[in-house]
């Protein structure tokens, strides 16, 4: 157990404040010490409430203290691969949200620095840390549904993002499709080799305004000879909807919603039970916690990241192909992209 | 398969009405071939609805009738001993609703005339043919869940009967609990040793008025030592509640309400599934079916019915035991009663 | 209430006995009258147990036999689209088996031949009449979801046909997705404009060897811009799968599958419940008696059948734009089929 | 948020531990700045997993430090009484662990300290914490299931305690029911005036042995009227079992237990789903940082804690009434005890 891990923290907004409180009260192994933020005031607030000792406005600060063992950087896509280019230069190892980049050839310089210096790097896939999702990993990985058939993943949000955000987010397959072709991927442990995406504007006009779409369905053909689907909603007004089913020549696994209760209500109109937990803060809150966890471990025991740099740009490939194929309206192989 | 049984219905109310549907529609070895009621329009009407090609007025026209084998009476519960007796006497054999009677005696001297007649008798406790509560007993029967510790009833009714039923009903534990007091029996194997009853007027004032409950709550002492609770209610909002669970050294076997379909609706407000099945025409429609053709397959191939007169005897003592329990607010042996 | 309509059953196969039996024994309104089989025994059999007056091998002594209103063609596909001809021909109302013909040439002549007789024609697309499909379209159809969006089928047999059926099946899209296309159809109140469709050879290498695959996953654009995904496979090992799920604005509802009982045994190992029902006559036991409740109301009332020749027409049409699209692995326009 | 509370820890068992590890990780509003235990290496040991600067053997090095404001009992039961009296005689706040003690007088004389000192005392009543019961508390308090007729709940252990710890544990209705007793008070926001318990050996023969039963089944009547009911068991081999559910006029609310994941697996067997969570470590991992943390806050905000020595006091009096109950075989009134 020995020493703890000192953390630094880049960007203080909602994914970093979620970080820099796990990091501050439920991992005894960190210690996150310094937190930056361009609005300062962001980073003073967060480093208050979670006992953070330094706030500072310049990230660079965080990568020239020699106290610092490892980054977690949570500030725009637009920053990452040069954060992470400058971080692995100094030494650090590094956590970073995803996506990477939305540029390959960035990603693969980014990996190339962090391959060169030799230092640990972790995507922040959190859905993989899901304890559901966990399960059906470890019985699709042991065997238990027998050959993987059919995969099946819902992935609904409850409302969509600003329309500001939608704008500089990539597209619906590489804001939010991203996480479902990581979770794919690592479910099935089989490379995607096709995908078919089709969709439409059906939430909001103004998302078909800022040139994206808003409903998704993809389908993935997997390098095992599997089948997967994957549908995608900026709006379930039902709430945050997070499923996922493979089914195999031995049987099938299905996990559905976590709920803040499991108070079932009947009167005389029907059977009520809650709604699903409202969003990925509340949803993920434990998977958050895990991922950092073993980031942490990963460290301080010197193994592999469970989620690596490969595992970050694949997602993005994938991304690539279901927007050709939605584009084209035509199934389209990985092999095609870059 | 050979030749078919002849069968007259007496009583052509309800549950009258059900039987000479199954046996009209759903059981090919039946034939009915006469319906009586006090109510001549009431058998006529039946009649015509089920193909029945006699309607007659006096039950003993049925009784009389040499090509009937066998007599369903579905008549009020004070006629029940008299027309097993006149019934025996004539060599029918007998499907009787439940109680027998609310006498002891007198269910004594009927159960003595079918004896002596040699005639099949089965008592209308129809909920042991549900699929739900067959599969609690089968998983006991074979031991699946161990040695058996506690055994749970929830009994609750979606609306109460008219005030002019309560009042000749022979009170909730006779005519409500009485399928509860059969169910325990049937589901652990093991005769009731002791009860203690509580209750009270919570539904409505006017069956407290009429010298009845319509809540209660019951212990029973198993004579393998098991415990059980049974409660009941007169009116429960969301309709007819019927739920059993067992546990025991191995586990626990429980099944819920039945409803009319699997449908799921999630909105903003909630998750919504649908309400129970009605009450027990829906509910047993199943178990309607499946006891009278259990009935008439025991008259074919001379088998015991499964339901035997001794089976419509101890749940009336045991109604007996929970009320004077009720009354004297302790726990009752059912040695105490007759 | 009146009289009875005479029906004459062609073919005694599986299908056929479920046919027969309900017009026997559970719908009133209806008397079956005879019933044809080339294998006379099969004929003789299915009339002895359902007290069919007349069993003969000649299918034209049903149609030649004046007291014959309605006709249920039970035979094998290649003979449906003759028969329709020959009973519009005489007059006789139709119930006919899915699918009407392999051939949409054939299919428009025998549509057209009941067009110009005036008989009623009802394709036995029996899924429709489910309690839980039947509520799925009553909450779309009703506003309850708000604009579908995403429509999910998941249609899965416990085991796959004979190698030697398969040979002539018309393959999975023809014989087993058109249920599903017509379930879509159904639920979303809108057509089906295009249609992608993957699969392989997951099941069994000889269904793959008689030139037919057994796992499949199909993406439908609809009319009104939702998009839809069915998967089929011919085995799942833990029973018949038939479940859907409408996703739109303003909600989702989802059914699930059906089980014999709802018990739930809870042991050291884990909490377990029952298996779906095992198959079609088991499942749709009650949708069979309400399609041909149906039909006989039709007739008797004079009303247009809820399944219509041309709703037994167009999932043969997706039929053939799924297999197009399986083969040349491109999206598929259904104005491309004919 | 201003100052934090120092808080000691008295005790460093396993319940000791879990509120030592969530004062120093999960409350930012709190300080823990010294554990005891008589085992003075269980206290260093726990000191150094949760950075409590100070472990220390006597418990009254605790209450003599002027630095500490509140204290957490989590000794054994027959030192509850004495150290609150002695933490309240030199005014620091009081978190106790149930029961307070068996004996009523010495229950009184310790709330009496209490009351002089004018200090704060909260009674380790951890379940009242926990989401689902919340809920359920929330609902009635609401009116959404009108007027409360029947309660039950479900209380079983996953395996029996050591045979040392039964004998001196105070009898299953107070060491086990107890916890239901005040859950019961809770939910119904009523008294109990009467109640009738009924049980025995049926897990261990060892328990006879001991003097103690380890099944039981308790019937409750409210001062409202309305009836409950528990069952407990110390060894439910599917895990721990903890389940309520209230039924009123206006409807019914239930909550099931809570599992580790929502995984579904089917196979050729069976439908099978996760255990509930392991034991109360495990279930009320949350409910515990809940009652410490609005302990915490009625100390920062000068506010009456939500369980009050008066909720100590009671479940010890009903547990009293239980065991009479038990002993004499009749129903016993509260009002017997003392």
């Amino acid at each position: 157990m020995s020493t703890k891990v000192n953390v630094g923290i880049i960007g203080a907004g909602r994914i970093g404040k979620v970080h820099a409180e796990n990091l501050a009260y439920r991992i005894p192994q960190a210690r996150p010490i310094a937190i930056a933020d361009l609005f300062l005031e962001a980073a003073e607030r967060c480093a208050a409430d979670c006992q953070i000792p330094s706030a500072v406005q310049d990230y660079r600060q965080i990568l020239e203290n020699p106290d610092i063992e490892a980054v977690v950087i949570c500030s725009s896509t637009d920053t990452h691969a040069r954060m992470i280019e400058e971080a692995a230069a100094v030494g650090k190892h590094i956590f970073c949200e995803k996506p990477i980049d939305f540029d390959l050839a960035r990603i693969d310089k980014a990996l190339e620095a962090v391959d060169k210096a030799g230092v640990k790097l972790q995507i922040g896939f959190n859905r993989r840390f899901d304890p559901n999702f966990k399960r059906v990993r470890e019985m699709v990985a042991t065997g238990k549904i027998g050959v993987p058939h059919i995969l099946r993943i819902t992935s609904r949000d409850p409302a969509p993002p600003p329309i500001e955000y939608i704008k500089v987010s990539g597209g619906i397959f590489l804001d939010m499709s991203i996480h479902d072709f990581d979770m794919a991927r690592y479910l099935m442990g089989s490379e995607v080799s096709e995908i078919y995406a089709t969709g439409g504007v059906m939430v909001d006009p103004r998302i078909g305004q800022a040139g994206d779409i808003d409903t998704a369905v993809i389908t993935l053909r997997f390098e095992n000879g599997a089948i997967g689907t994957i549908d995608n909603s900026r709006r379930a007004v039902y709430g945050y909807d997070q499923r996922v089913e493979v089914f195999g020549s031995g049987g099938m696994v299905a996990v559905s919603n976590n709920t803040p209760d499991t108070a079932v209500y009947s009167n005389a109109e029907g059977v009520h039970s809650s709604l699903p937990l409202f969003f990925f803060v509340e949803r993920y809150t434990e998977a958050y916690v895990a991922e950092m966890k073993e980031f942490i471990e990963c460290i301080q025991q010197d193994k592999t990241p469970p989620v690596t740099g490969l595992d970050g740009r694949i997602p993005v490939v994938m991304g690539y192909a279901a927007m050709k194929s939605y584009e084209e309206n035509r199934p389209v192989r990985l092999s095609e992209i870059e």
